[in-house]
């Protein structure tokens, strides 16, 4: 029988506002047997790309990474919001250690190819180092990753944190019976975006269809039900989208993926 | 037998400079059996506040660490710096562990007690958590060290990179036959600072005591040597000074301590 694994990614506000990130620990810390945290850090990489006069610049979303902003990213990343985190785990006695993909190698990325758009140091996932991530969360380690990837040839490169969550949760799939958790502002999917309450309990692929054409489902919620769903293809046995104080996985509140 | 385990303790120009950082990176990577890196990036942090407006203070070598200050070396040491040395590490096969002291809480300091200065987030060392780091190595781990370690309560704090590779040297000298290699610009410690040949080959505590009252060994060495004798009274193998061509242990070059 599979392991239990509990991914949480957590992002947006919740992962830089001191009082959020305190609840965030304390909620995670409470997770029983093997856990991985993925988190981002766009608004403190943002703001302090101010501080030092670089400009950001996104489309559909993306930050564009270049060589100043890819060094801003490192070090808020990997840096700042990474430490805060595993500081702050490892005074709930959790074995919190941070990485990013390349640290033990364990995700391998090529720099994104130029399209339309030039991304600059972005980097689209190869690999997962399965093997590496397993024994560390087996030796009861917890694995907090910073959305940072590495090409194996030296450079760094800015990556999303949806799509790390949801290759890492693929990747341990036939070892464990992985949840991923996307952790965000929201109590979970909102039927009504002004009802707080409005969450919807449980989405399939033709809910998702259906909502997207009925425009209940939009925008930045798109690109997260797709990498859900897509986990959901390779394996990964839940996917839960919901707030802090719904991490926890016996509480299975907020959202939760199907697959039929 | 205790196996051998190379610790080498880098600082300086060499790891801030790309052309010896990549030099450093492919000397390291020559090192053959367990190896642990620790790294400084003092001038890094200094040139990273300037740009954020935040003024630098010393006293006696020692940075004065205050909030701001604070976040400035956690990103710069854990996430320019480390994450540079461990790509560059990866891209050498080896599988490089970027860590700072929180990190599966490898190193647990102390905050300063406040004395004549208050060096303000500043830790000395309690613990050295010589379970897992072994444990890391004999996996073939290469843990990369950043100059930071954290109270045990989510509190990072700024450490002395050389005081934290002699209290790793110590900590893990039970278990192996542990040299430790402090890296810098120079060859070795020069009988004559002007003539980069007058490399000192082998110094005891006696010597050292001479060389002191001779003026030969001053300022900034002095506290270097002393870490270092420390270190080989806790058990240490061997203590060499040297700079990145000379740091394969087989090469055996620059100045080695010696207890008599």
């Amino acid at each position: 029988m599979r392991k239990d694994l509990t991914i949480v990614k957590v992002g947006g506000k919740v992962v830089e506002e001191p009082e959020s990130l305190a609840r965030l620990i304390k909620d995670f810390s409470s997770i029983k047997g093997p856990k991985i945290l993925v988190h981002g850090g766009g608004r403190s990489a943002t703001a302090m790309a101010t501080r030092l006069g670089i400009e950001t610049k996104m489309v559909d979303g993306r930050r564009i990474t270049d060589g100043a902003m890819l060094e801003v990213v490192t070090m808020v990343y990997a840096g700042l919001v990474n430490k805060n985190i595993v500081a702050g785990l490892q005074a709930h006695g959790q074995n919190a250690l941070g990485m990013t993909g390349a640290d033990m190698n364990i995700i391998k990325s090529h720099k994104r190819v130029k399209g339309d758009v030039d991304y600059g140091f972005v980097g689209d996932i190869d690999a997962v180092n399965h093997q590496d991530l397993s024994r560390l969360v087996l030796q009861d380690a917890v694995p907090v990753i910073a959305p940072l990837t590495h090409d194996g040839q030296g450079q760094m490169l800015n990556t999303n944190a949806d799509t790390m969550a949801s290759a890492v949760a693929a990747a341990l799939s036939n070892e464990f019976k992985v949840t991923l958790v996307f952790c965000f502002e929201k109590k979970g999917v909102l039927s009504d975006p002004n009802d707080e309450e409005s969450v919807i309990s449980k989405i399939t692929p033709d809910d998702f269809a259906r909502l997207k054409a009925e425009k209940v489902i939009t925008e930045g919620m798109i690109p997260k039900l797709d990498n859900g769903f897509d986990a959901l293809n390779k394996g990964v046995f839940q996917i839960r989208i919901t707030n802090p104080e719904g991490i926890n996985t016996e509480d299975n509140s907020g959202t939760i993926l199907l697959n039929t």
